[in-house]
């Protein structure tokens, strides 16, 4: 680490209650770069005072997480496309006074696509209709899917999703699904269905590929069923790391090498195993 | 230094032109005394937004420098007495969203008026009428001195400065001084008057004390002459340390021991140099 000085530059994040994952990650990042900068979490006491300090304490750049991601829109000065597909922010970047606001979830959902060759004419089911559902249904629509199924036992939150987006709602599984995405909280560590899975080991040895948001642990009950099977993987490990590098990359103008960014993921991974 | 965490209490400062004294020094204090807390030194583009963000984003306090000291005060919750007595802030407290401002640099004044014993009966000539003339100027009317002459050659702002304490203006010096202080900027390195001073070496030889409020360097011509001279000094390196001690108390409610303050000093001042 740098001495702490006065030049340092300052990110941050707005979180109810923040982890300590975007701390270690991008400060472990600005520390391999040799950059001054710094990076901290918050838990904010008054969303619109923290954005007025982000504009008047000239904090470059802040990430925006439960419950503040669409309460935050009115308080920027510019949406960036991907901020406009889902209506959410997860970042936001200060150029001299001016906020745009950016969704990486959303971005790193294409780019993981993409860099796949995930084919758009895959038939898929979305399972879930929470937050970051609208990143990954909106991504799945504007990288050309057409076949998207989302599948919520929310009727309401589930068949708005879906139409919002020019898709199918169905309250239960359908068959013939070639990519299998889990975006519910289902085989998080911690909570009373780390075990369970909502495909069946039938659904995804019929699958050509698997797709799971939860990113604690990154091999969830999905993932592992679809490694045994040979199946090829998007975790959500996947997905936390790559929006976490498309941030410090809108902040800093530099783009991490992968050696860096898995340094800094393991770096994060241990700290947080040892608190 | 520990790991950057989020979990970190943050401490600021607000300055149109930032030193690096307060990060060097709070920080190695912090370290030393084994806080999970973090300070850093901020430019801030509007000072009302900043103030917002002190609140919104809890941060536990700021320093206030030139130019806002005044200006922050219609942004607080309270006036401490210290602020109160010279209308000017340089220490904000947050606590739970109440903001409360201090005035350190006038207690710090008070506080080595009172360690060094120095007699309030002492005829007392304080040259200058600056920003820090009136937190000297308050203290030494509230440590009960009676007889103390502000020389400036600003009549307009010598004459407000000392009718507002009770005190006489006048525009040359004045004989029998037996405390001497300056409060102007005469004998602060790098300046064209880094090498004079107001007071003459038969004056100095005269008093019985001189208080030099110039802090860098420590040793002006001033107390060079007076510790030659054989007398009792107080320099602004003690005001500037004292004073940022008070405010590391006021943030933290701990008291660093002697020897403490004395490695956060030496290393701000060893850092400072190499910088």
């Amino acid at each position: 680490m740098p001495i702490l000085n006065k030049d340092m530059t300052l990110c941050i994040s707005l979180a109810a209650r923040p982890s300590n994952n975007g701390t270690l990650f991008h400060n472990h990042l600005y520390d391999q770069l040799g950059l001054n900068w710094i990076y901290k979490a918050f838990a904010p006491t008054d969303l619109a005072q923290a954005i007025s300090g982000v504009r008047g304490l000239g904090i470059r750049g802040t990430a925006v997480s439960m419950p503040y991601k669409e309460a935050v829109i009115p308080l920027v000065d510019h949406l960036a496309p991907s901020a406009a597909a889902i209506e959410s922010v997860n970042t936001i970047v200060n150029d001299n006074g001016v906020l745009t606001a950016h969704n990486t979830d959303y971005t790193a959902v294409v780019e993981l696509l993409r860099t796949h060759e995930v084919s758009p004419a895959l038939r898929t089911v979305v399972r879930g209709s929470g937050g970051m559902a609208k990143a990954v249904v909106a991504a799945l629509r504007d990288s050309g899917f057409g076949d998207v199924v989302v599948v919520a036992r929310n009727e309401s939150a589930g068949r708005k999703l879906a139409e919002a987006y020019g898709f199918e709602w169905a309250q239960e599984t359908v068959d013939g699904a070639e990519l299998l995405i889990n975006v519910t909280p289902i085989g998080m560590a911690g909570g009373q269905d780390a075990d369970r899975m909502l495909f069946t080991p039938e659904q995804v040895a019929a699958a050509q590929m698997v797709f799971d948001v939860v990113a604690m642990p990154a091999e969830t009950p999905l993932i592992r069923t679809a490694r045994d099977a040979g199946k090829p993987v998007v975790t959500g490990a996947d997905v936390a790391t790559l929006q976490a590098v498309e941030q410090f990359v809108l902040y800093t103008g530099l783009t991490p090498t992968p050696e860096q960014v898995h340094a800094a993921r393991d770096f994060m991974l241990v700290q947080t195993q040892h608190s």
